[in-house]
């Protein structure tokens, strides 16, 4: 795996395959300079078909990496959503090795030099200088924290996909808002203007929708509003559920409580993924996808909830896969750009 | 559709079509008297593709109705399992319909007095005295309560689906307890004896269950059983979950507190989907589903808890839709056996 150890002349790839979409980054594995950047569709291991993947994977690296450059590519190293870490034998793990080798060669990439990770890990390498022990925290459409240990997971919390787990993340906050409307409907829950917002997303026709003006709506226009929710739930991918995120966020932004309660619920499910790995006093904590970059909207109610913690979000994956790639080629984690 | 409404010589079939099973009832129009039954597989009509529905329908009803009587069926009904009641272009209904068309043609049953309902109907229609006016819940898979105004639902309460609702149903009892064991596993929640119960049953390794003596579950042995255990589950069609339920109830009678709270919280769902549709001081509620029918696990704590309702277990859809089948003849609901 590290034959090419010594030889520093050249190129790493560095991949973030995150469940919207897998971007990739070409490096100079000197000094870990970018060089070129591409993007492509969903990227989560588990939950993308193979040979999809292997698409994503292809397309995002080659239009990182021109034609030219390909065969001076030192080392490959890609952090997966859906790759949760050890044992080597889980499935998100084989199948990324399996799409990233039938992509990079595919493109002509023939290092021997190719290593997948989690998303989490690779979150975790690209933080400031390069830490070695800390936590991680991993908060978009899926959640996962790990605990990092040496630059490897010694210990994870959550991560257990939309139908089990991932409380407080993209898809839940989505769920959570779709089940906030149909509780409305029909007299479960209070009134929100979830209810509006999601129908419309969701395509329902206008004329069920709640009256604008406050005024009845009438229970045979409820039962239409519903008819027409349901399959267009149905008809997507469940993870779709997570593109309803920014209407949770606009209507906690007008002061819909039930939109304010989802999210402190969220946040509080958040919190309770990293405490599970039980954090030290001060200790260092890279927080990252949609919902706790540096500019997602949940990182400061997150931050103020664990204020013991030194929190230190990163845009994405991508610089930590960076330098988990130059650390394949020989390069150590003090030579940063 | 009442074409034979004067003719009360011959039979009627009752299909009570459920997301675990479907079953079909040969009645004798005149008595209601049962003459012969028959079981398929599931009959969700939301769920269960569509030619794999109507073989189940055709199963069912073949092995209630010999061939030789199949020219003397005067009328049909079925009560449905995500057929919630209007708008009629609803298309659990659609789907129901089109199935149970397909599989009488198949046996030959020609008569065109033929009625889809929901579940929730069906089950109403079974209680004795045949009333005409109030409330039903079915709590099996899947949970939908109704109110009903003259025998025809006037509004529904919950029937959302697993992915979105059924808080409190059988797929929501199991998922909960897979969910308890994983939360146990990472330590976001307490001890359970879940965690080994779940495990064994979903085929998770022996080696990588929590040690039996209750010494230390070693971290890699953890992570070993986390990664059986998501892969189990993701094996299978989300609704098999509601198989874990049986576990649950051992755990809650030995005191597993984990467990214990998972019911509890089941109860509290049912109770407010009922509560949603402002049941009136002794109103009556019909009960049924596997878990609330007569002898179903659930039914005596929701008994308590809806203490000022009148509540009548029946045991399954299938005498009322035997009920309803009647009326299609023109035998008025007193006319019962």
């Amino acid at each position: 795996m590290k034959s090419d150890a010594n030889r520093r002349d050249g190129w790493v790839v560095g991949i973030d395959a995150g469940g919207t979409r897998t971007r990739a980054v070409l490096a100079d594995a000197r000094d870990g300079r970018v060089r070129g950047e591409g993007e492509a569709g969903p990227g989560n291991a588990l939950t993308v078909p193979g040979p999809e993947l292997a698409a994503h994977l292809a397309e995002a690296v080659a239009s990182a990496v021109p034609a030219a450059m390909r065969g001076q590519v030192l080392a490959v190293a890609a952090g997966f959503a859906g790759a949760a870490r050890a044992p080597e034998e889980e499935r998100g793990r084989v199948r990324a090795r399996a799409a990233l080798g039938a992509a990079l060669s595919r493109l002509g990439i023939r290092t021997g030099a190719v290593e997948v990770h989690s998303d989490v890990e690779a979150a975790f390498a690209g933080a400031p200088g390069r830490p070695a022990d800390g936590l991680a925290l991993v908060a978009g459409t899926g959640v996962v924290a790990a605990r990092i240990v040496g630059r490897v997971p010694a210990a994870t919390s959550g991560g257990d996909g939309w139908l089990l787990g991932d409380d407080g993340g993209g898809f839940w906050i989505g769920r959570e808002a779709t089940r906030a409307a149909l509780r409305a409907v029909d007299g479960r829950g209070g009134p929100t203007v979830l209810t509006a917002t999601v129908g419309r997303a969701l395509g329902v026709a206008a004329d069920t929708l709640p009256p604008a003006g406050g005024g009845c709506w009438a229970p045979a226009r409820r039962a239409a509003y519903r008819a027409g929710l349901l399959p267009a739930v149905l008809d997507r991918p469940p993870v779709r559920l997570a593109d309803l995120v920014p209407l949770v966020l606009e209507a906690a932004a007008d002061n819909d409580l039930v939109a304010r309660g989802i999210l402190r619920e969220a946040v509080a499910h958040l919190a309770l993924t990293v405490h599970a790995l039980r954090p030290r006093p001060g200790e260092l904590l890279v927080v990252t996808g949609g919902l706790t970059a540096p500019d997602g909207p949940l990182l400061t109610p997150l931050a103020a909830r664990l204020a013991g913690l030194t929190i230190v979000p990163v845009a994405d994956g991508r610089a930590g896969a960076v330098a988990l790639a130059r650390l394949l080629t020989g390069h150590r984690p003090a030579d940063t750009p």
